[in-house]
This record gives C-alpha cells, structure tokens and sequence, in this order.
C-alpha cells in the first residue's frame, strides 16, 4: 500500500528530475528519506560535473551520509525517478538502505540510450566474458595489506 | 604478457592500500593510467569520510574524470589492488574505461568480511528476489521526464 505521503516523495524525486534537464544534467532525480522527513537528494551531473559516477541514487547517498554523519543509511528509504542501474543498485546495498521505490523502469531507460540493462548483463557474466578485460596480477604481493587489515585491532568494519 | 612497467604501476595501487589502512581507511587502492603515465589515483574512505561509495576504484575514476575534464575514461586502464566490487565494475562501464588490471580476489575480499560475493549475487537475482525491497510506483509521471529528454536538441549523451 503507497501512503500519499509517499506520492509526494516520488513526486519530489520526479520534480528533481525534471528541473536536472533543464539544468544541463541526465533525466534523473532521487530524494532519500528517513523517520518521515527527505535528509538528501540527488540528481545526475555525469555530464554536467564531469563524474561517471554522479548518478542520482550515488549523489543522494553521499548526500544523505554527509547530513546523517554515518556511512551506515540503515532505517533509509530512498525515492529514485527511474530505477537504479547496477552501480546505483549496489550503492545502495552497501549503504544497507531499507526499501527501493521507483518509478521509470531500467526498460523505459534503455528506450532513451542509457546503458543499465547492458551493465547488468555484463555483470551477470564470467569475467572472461565481459566486453572489458581483466587480467589478474601480483595476487602474490597485495595479499599482505588484506592480512594487515585482518591483524589490525582498531579497524572500522562495515 | 605484463609488462615491468605495469607491476609498477599495480605495485603502486597495492602500496596506497596499504598506506590508507595505516591511514585509518580500507585496504584498497586503485590507480588509473592514460598514455603510459598514471592520471590519477584512489583509495578506500568509506568510513573516513563516512561516503558508501568511496570506494578506491570509484574514487580514482572521479578524479581521473576531474583531471582529464571529461566524464569519458575511454583509452585509461585501471590497476586496483583487488577485484572491484559490482559498484565500482559498473562505474568502470559508465566510465568507458579499457582494461581491467586488480590483484586480490572478490574471495580474498570476502575472506576478510567484504561484501562484495553478496552483493554479485544480489544483483543477479530478479528483483522480488533481492534482500532489499524494490517498489514501482507513479511510472506513469515520471515518464514524462523521458520523452522530455527524447526531445531536447541540445543534450549531452554517454
């Protein structure tokens, strides 16, 4: 069951998304929410900012752990224009963010050029079989900054 | 074939993974090369900076991106201390990066209680599947948004 309040959120995600085009960025906006009030939110300026990684979602959790003073969003919500694509989507789990609304669909997203869909695919595959390579290498040498981070007493998890 | 020059430039990404843990971050570094000289550099700072997505990888797109002036990464290669996560995989596809170079493994990673085999199983899920809820809701307002971008002339597309 979608509460009104809930239409007015996707709507303000909606309103962002809107003005961003106008505004020179991508058609995407997203607004993060916590105890029934938006901390943050966020629209795309990959183009606009020069940053392939300013997504709507990646722009409003920065956001949102900058206002919160966490990297843990646990007890967020968050309000995207279009669904996310893998990178927002893993974003989003890594800031263990609650529940995902969203309103265009990663199809719609693909009628208007944008990749998602292809990324998804992508990582759905073995990596011999992506389109970008990867090679593995000095395995051998980087293991020991895994083992000093496994010793060290103080260490931040997440 | 690996080349001298490139266990240099990996040996630097390991030695800032290793450099951030001492420097209260997490142990992945990334470097980005372009033209036979690195461009740019990033380190884990998730919690030191309270960012879920400072991630190392994510971070040196952003300021290779800053450093070039352009959100398009084509003809740089990334050398990452250990296999990047679905989040930092997918920016390296919206940054249209060339080549993949890492050293620890996503089973290294996880063996010291990293994420990222949970979340490249997430992904792969259907939605309704996935631990965290997903929701559409008033795809029939935000689409507007989209044919609004159709038809602006003067966009810029990646």
């Amino acid at each position: 069951m979608i509460t009104e309040q809930q239409k007015q959120w996707m709507r303000e995600a909606i309103a962002l998304s809107s003005r961003n085009v106008d505004n020179g960025g991508g058609p995407f906006g997203a607004v993060i929410v916590k105890d029934d009030h938006i901390v943050a939110c966020g629209v795309n300026r990959v183009t606009a900012d020069n940053d392939p990684t300013a997504h709507a979602e990646v722009n409003a959790i920065r956001a949102a752990a900058k206002q919160l003073g966490t990297f843990d969003l646990s007890g967020c919500d968050i309000y995207t224009s279009c669904e996310p694509c893998p990178m927002c989507l893993s974003a989003i789990y890594w800031a263990h963010i609650d529940r995902i609304y969203y309103a265009n669909t990663k199809y719609d997203a693909k009628a208007i050029d944008f990749d998602d869909l292809f990324i998804y695919d992508q990582l759905s595959l073995a990596p011999e079989l992506r389109s970008i390579p990867s090679h593995r290498m000095l395995g051998d040498e980087a293991i020991a900054t895994f083992d000093k981070w496994r010793e060290k007493e103080d260490k931040i998890e997440y």
